[in-house]
């Protein structure tokens, strides 16, 4: 199969969390994750907007930047609207979808895996999905909010597994290599 | 406004909940509560399929059917596949939607307020939808799932009541009441 | 299959056209057209906004009214937006679905049999929807617009019949017969 | 704005088409128009899947490889099903959504224009909502098609403009400069 031979090359990480930032601290971690994913070669996918969404985008775009490599994955935001310019400033394409907040099943299928950051009842909402989706689920657990709440428990008797909890995002990294 | 006054008339209840039941006790209160809601003069929507929501949906029907009035509020399914022979033999009207699991939007947003009856992942998504979209939501405590993890309940700071936790049937209708 | 059984009690006729009425004509056929459905026992669903949509639905509510059965069909419109108050004043059940221009699928799949009147851009887009999906088509070929158009042609070669002109809404009955 | 100074770094061009190549010249001039589009600097989204869709993403590939430069676009696929497997192998993202044929809502509103070529009902839906959506619509008028159909003409009376008819990719390209 050609299409998974070129899936495996470059897998897609999504990363999901609130459009605010309620500390300095998730502004760190969300920014160290994207530069992290980035530089491992994965692609990443989110909700395009802003917050912990634009932090990851932002430390992904620097990270590249700075390595200078063209072989490094692309930064893809799915955007509830139907304006591209309502997206943050660090993807290499925004996909203006018009469907709401129905987008958030897109953002989890779209990836390989789905990290959480943080996030109130809209990560909720997406955690709820990828585990529907059977896609394997990393919560950073120092982060609070919802990743915090679930990390380490199953959303349901229909998958055997459990949410994985992280402390850092070089552990969310080292997950990914034995998970993808 | 006539639109808002025709649906002053015939409010629209939400319930969301597994396609699998449980235990006879979460079949039972399904009914029940199906039942109560219809003869309240409330429309139904669900996800129109089997488990809880043909629980809901056969209550509804059958206590419809035993009052044989006209006025009484009509049952809908809203199903996440093309086929509408996947909606269970309660429903008035089966919308299929073709949209997978992005139709969980669907049936919150078509929804006055939400009652979770037990429920896995697929209806934590749909409190968490129904949280994002400001829906009063109510769980039926004593059903177990997220229904009774959620119960008391705040998804996030971004509303300031919380998911209002029911004993009975007859206790949700109570609500109903008071929040439409 | 207890569901088929039901269906067939209660077919669904979608009907399309646009939500603005370019002549009194166009006006007279859609109500009539909605009073004649409803009259032969089917549900309706429409894209629930004004313009045609809001006519079809009031001929359907008007007749129903006037006959004062209880055994007859539902009328429900599949919003794109997420406030049901844009929903025009004669539905039964009005489905706000948040997800935009993309409720056009849903209208067309939730329907036994699509009906096409005068129409734009949208009502094409629903047209050619349809057709992707397998649904018998009509359309009213003196309402001019896209049903006028595409009245009597096939959309392309993966289908061997063709989208089924009808010259007045006695016409449609007939058609929708044979059809369902 | 930040967003829009990146987006008009990077447009992005829809390619619209059908899963099937009639002829071998609806393949050549598919595959020479996503050759174009890259070169040009474009991103390029599609629907992911085979036929039209698989020959512009090919196209675009191959002249990216060529080139050897890291600073041209994106090739995107807007898959309608879950499984990323689906994909054409010549993307180097595919969004697996799972709304079905909803999709072409997203692979439109993705777009700054909407090139088609050939296409049945399928791409007929998307030239109707990217009408809707008011993308600048270019049709390859010789690959015969709805592109053909409806080269040079007004879908309903809300715009001003029609589809742009081109005979040749390169047409397209001299388009695509005036028009963004």
């Amino acid at each position: 199969m050609k299409a998974l031979a070129r899936r495996s090359l470059r897998q897609v990480i999504g990363v999901i969390g609130g459009s605010t930032i309620e500390t300095p601290e998730i502004s760190f971690v969300a920014r160290q994750l994207g530069s992290l994913i980035i530089e491992e070669g994965y692609s990443i996918v989110c909700g395009g907007l802003g917050g912990v969404m634009e932090e990851v985008c932002k430390g992904a775009f620097k990270r590249r930047e700075k390595l200078g490599s063209k072989n490094l994955g692309v930064i893809v935001g799915i955007l509830p609207g139907t304006d591209p310019n309502e997206a943050n400033p660090y993807l290499d394409i925004a996909i203006p979808t018009g469907i709401g907040q129905a987008r958030n099943v897109i953002v989890v299928l779209a990836a390989d895996a789905v990290v959480a950051v943080n996030g109130g009842s809209g990560t909720l909402s997406e955690m709820a999905l990828g585990w529907q989706f059977h896609k394997p689920l990393i919560a950073l657990k120092t982060t609070g909010g919802w990743a915090e709440q679930l990390a380490n428990q199953a959303l349901d008797n229909k998958r055997s597994d459990s949410i994985i909890g992280a402390n850092t995002p070089k552990e969310v990294i080292q997950l990914l290599r034995k998970l993808l």
